[in-house]
């Protein structure tokens, strides 16, 4: 059957043959999703417009750039990707996400939100100048079409002057429904209202020519825009508006697209510290009229669907605008409100910018929780949260604090909640259930807490749940040959507790964070120990962009594992 | 005269007095800019528009944000700062932007384009739930217009549900010429043309009022513009759209307005880095088709105005887009185009996520060429180019570089085209002039210089042009005290040159840079030298907002100055 997934029979097949392959295409992405976790509505919505590209363009002469990249499945199975398929999201097999170290047919890598319009017109240019004349694509999903980037990509064309196709896969959702301004002017496209010719023509004021709307599951309607579509690029830009239904032929899918946007091989043990968020911040905004909560389209998977729920007036989803949404903070800080703006790690980087120049440069108490930090596995480089430490660390006026498990991290966002400077926490995914306790003594800022004590020459120093576990079974295995460890919980990079830190005896200091190692935790300790004679040993993530795997997998292969770290404290111990 | 510099005033004034007061506002800002430099001709443009929102509304009650905050002064001047006013942008005195920290009036502190929707419609949400009942109102040049972070607000109406006045200042110029499909838009509805009203009733599909087009210099057509925004302001939100003309009432800066954009209180002595970029580049491109360049709406002050005149092909302004201007690098250089993208230090923060996941995800070879590193002084905090180094230089596949000379830049804009990863090369405003002379060796990656050597105790590593002259002036005076001093030139931040550093034999060792003291060069020689025995002492900038001043001035109060450094040196040679 998969011979059959080319973009030959694509092209050469009878309507008919091109909706068996369609069905075909979409068991397989069921079938293997099943087993290795991945994107499964806005795969199985795209199948059909994926099969009309294949059918209608060529591959790779002609390039199609991926918004986000959470549709590329189909693609990937028509452009020899099908036997690997299995492979899908494991460590070392094909990514989830566009790749072009993978296939010539992936022209751009992608994963954050935005980029396609940009990546698409940037290609279409270089085309241009070296005198090719291929097609150049760009499917973006009407989620992204309400971030900046989109915007500030458009705004380009009339400057570019090249001729790109601009594909709206409008499914009416992001990871959360599609909300603001765009999206009900896609909306009243759809629905041909009155101002739909206004919102045409004002499209084509950018320099598109708008065309739609198509039905994006039938190929009856596709073939037939796309072979215009590609007719008038020749002459200018296109935006193809097409509809499509996440989930597309699943009828669990498409009833539950929120669901069944990405699906996890397995869900884990433990609990999510995005519930802990979501049960503090409303235990907090119960008592406190101040506090509001901020997403950018991801309220469910951040845990913020409660509070949304109880405390609507002060929640905000503003869609995938993580910049404006810090912006946001920041000015409701200036009034007195307490916002959180709860947002993934590598999501967060887009907002760098704001963070320093809009949120600590006004020293304003904006609480960032910072989820998904550290690897956060199948998703690979475009999704790991391992740069968060190092480019918050330098940021004056910003505290920076990582908990040890999910009572800490209740603590932390308690004493965030009267807190007057910006504050960062950041977490990973999952947490171990049963440490859902608050901390013995009350959490101060910058104070550390030591879980071993021992006179031995050893000190380990870790940050953070998993290095902490990672740390604690190293301590157990130390302890049962002999070798007492001390064991640090640095629950703050900023500010360090130096007094703690000075106490320590120890000759050996160990260091272990879920970040590369630079710029975070072992940065902060070089600082401090430097000129101090003690002999550092940092264990943290390669400065690489880590691919995907289980996290295990990538603790392991790139990071701060268990034998990294027993094997560098028995050559401390050896060498005394 | 300066009595009448109050709202007061502009409140009870005749409308003929009303004139009067914009010519004396006008008159002093002109006599002040004269001496202390600033913004002249957008502030010159927008004197009657604040004595009109003066008028009308009554601050710090009602809430004014700037974008950017070039127009500010006019505010300045009526809300009791004229007495100081003789001591704008001088160090501890009035400064060029709004900050909160210095009057009440100012609400909320902006430098970088595009915040004030985002910032307005937060500060009216608070206003919303705290249930006051105030106007807010964000003044937005058209520059900004085609920022995405605009765009993201502008979404955001629908979502938040609140009312801000959004003036749109239409003068036609950000710091360069407005450019893309958004100015063409605003031209529409200046313009009158057949397209205006669709452009209109699009503007109000994101759940905006539009009024417009006013004459922002006429207080006649303004004033009741102003009360009629007023009244809609109580049911929802408001564009009201004015032009102004850039240096209104100065002929020579209506006539030259990117001239007298920004002016400078001195120039100072030596060359333009700028300058050297706008040759370099166009020689490299004269010879390689494939360079191009791109910025973010500064072509003049980056010196690339001969480049655009010559190549205009390769040439590409995106306007105030940072963002898109890295994703367009990115999507040039898998296509073999060899991008240059030129960007003031403290502005490419808006573009960190691209540069990460775009440009150094994807190992592409695109050039940053950072101006305006380090301290940039009169602009004060939201201008400084100090955490550059600091977010650069964990970022894998980056290599990142610091010329000591104008020849040197030289030399690495030449190594960075035939480079084939990311290659970012950052550098001060000013240069020596009688530097501009190519190395005497061939620069390689990672390799660093030996300006003076000596067997004695203390070596200073310095990077970049200012902190390797002040380290060249403590090498003079220490060696007239009979100090002899090694000094090395780190030309490069990543990769380091490990074996140069390695084979230095001092204990102590100095380093100098302009970049706050975590994360750039005092972390990376931490690292590297951690467990050696040496001493460190590390000279930069202390981890803080630097306000306005001169350079000098900076680098002495916040910085690392010579006389540091001197006491340094002595306090080494002491212990000995």
């Amino acid at each position: 059957m998969r011979s059959s997934f080319t973009e030959e029979a694509c092209k050469h097949a009878s309507l008919s043959q091109l909706k068996d392959l369609c069905e075909e295409i979409r068991a397989e992405i069921f079938r293997t999703v099943s087993v290795c976790g991945g994107h499964l509505a806005s795969n199985l919505g795209v199948v059909e417009l994926t099969v009309a590209l294949h059918r209608v363009f060529s591959f790779p002469a002609d390039k199609l750039v991926f918004d986000v990249g959470h549709q590329c499945y189909p693609h990937k199975l028509l452009t020899g990707r099908a036997d690997g398929f299995s492979t899908l999201r494991k460590f070392g097999g094909i990514s989830g996400f566009p790749k072009r170290a993978e296939s010539e047919a992936d022209c751009f890598d992608t994963g954050h939100a935005g980029t396609a319009i940009s990546a698409a017109l940037g290609i279409a240019k270089a085309r241009d100048l070296k005198g090719e004349n291929h097609s150049v694509i760009a499917l973006v999903g009407d989620g992204s079409f309400n971030n900046g980037l989109v915007y500030e990509a458009l705004n380009s064309i009339s400057i570019l002057k090249t001729n790109v196709l601009i594909i709206l896969n409008d499914n009416g959702m992001s990871i959360s429904p599609t909300v603001g301004g765009a999206h009900e002017i896609l909306g009243a496209l759809k629905e041909g209202t009155a101002d739909a010719p206004r919102d045409i023509s004002f499209l084509e004021s950018f320099g598109l020519h708008y065309m739609g709307v198509y039905n994006g599951n039938d190929l009856d309607e596709l073939l037939p825009a796309l072979e215009e579509a590609k007719e008038r690029l020749k002459t200018g830009c296109v935006l193809l508006h097409v509809t499509t239904k996440k989930g597309n032929g699943y009828a669990f899918s498409e009833n539950a697209p929120e669901a069944t946007h990405g699906i996890s091989p397995q869900k884990g043990t433990g609990t999510e510290y995005s519930r802990v968020l979501g049960e503090e911040l409303c235990a907090l905004a119960e008592r406190d009229g101040r506090i509001a909560a901020v997403t950018a389209a991801m309220t469910d998977s951040l845990g913020l669907r409660a509070f949304f729920d109880r405390f609507s007036e002060r929640a905000f989803d503003v869609g995938i605008c993580e910049e404006h949404a810090s912006v946001l903070c920041a000015a409701l800080a200036t009034q007195g409100i307490k916002p959180y703006y709860a947002v993934y790690s590598t999501f967060l980087q887009r907002s760098f910018d704001e963070i320093v120049h809009d949120v600590c440069g006004q020293d304003l108490p904006v609480t960032f929780c910072i989820d998904r930090a550290g690897v956060t596995g199948e998703d690979g480089e475009t999704h790991q949260g391992v740069f968060d430490l190092s480019y918050l660390s330098f940021i004056p006026n910003l505290t920076v604090a990582i908990p040890k498990n999910l009572g800490e991290f209740r603590a932390m966002l308690r004493l965030s909640a009267s807190f007057r400077h910006p504050f960062a926490i950041r977490y990973p995914r999952m947490g171990a259930s049963e440490e859902d306790i608050l901390p013995k003594t009350p959490l101060e800022i910058g104070k550390y807490e030591v879980l071993h004590s021992n006179t031995s020459d050893i000190a380990i120093i870790a940050a953070g749940e998993r290095c902490l576990s990672i740390a604690e079974r190293c301590v157990r295995r130390a302890e049962a040959a002999g070798i007492g460890i001390t064991l640090v919980n640095a629950r703050f990079l900023r500010p360090l507790d130096e007094r703690l830190l000075r106490s320590l005896p120890q000759k050996y200091i160990l260091s272990a964070e879920d970040n590369v190692l630079f710029g975070g935790l072992s940065s902060a300790l070089d600082r401090f120990y430097a000129g101090s004679g003690k002999q550092l040993l940092h264990f943290g993530f390669e400065e690489a962009f880590i691919p995907h795997g289980t996290v295990e997998e990538l603790f392991r292969a790139f990071g701060p594992s268990e034998e990294k770290l027993m094997a560098a404290i028995e050559e401390c111990h050896a060498r005394g």
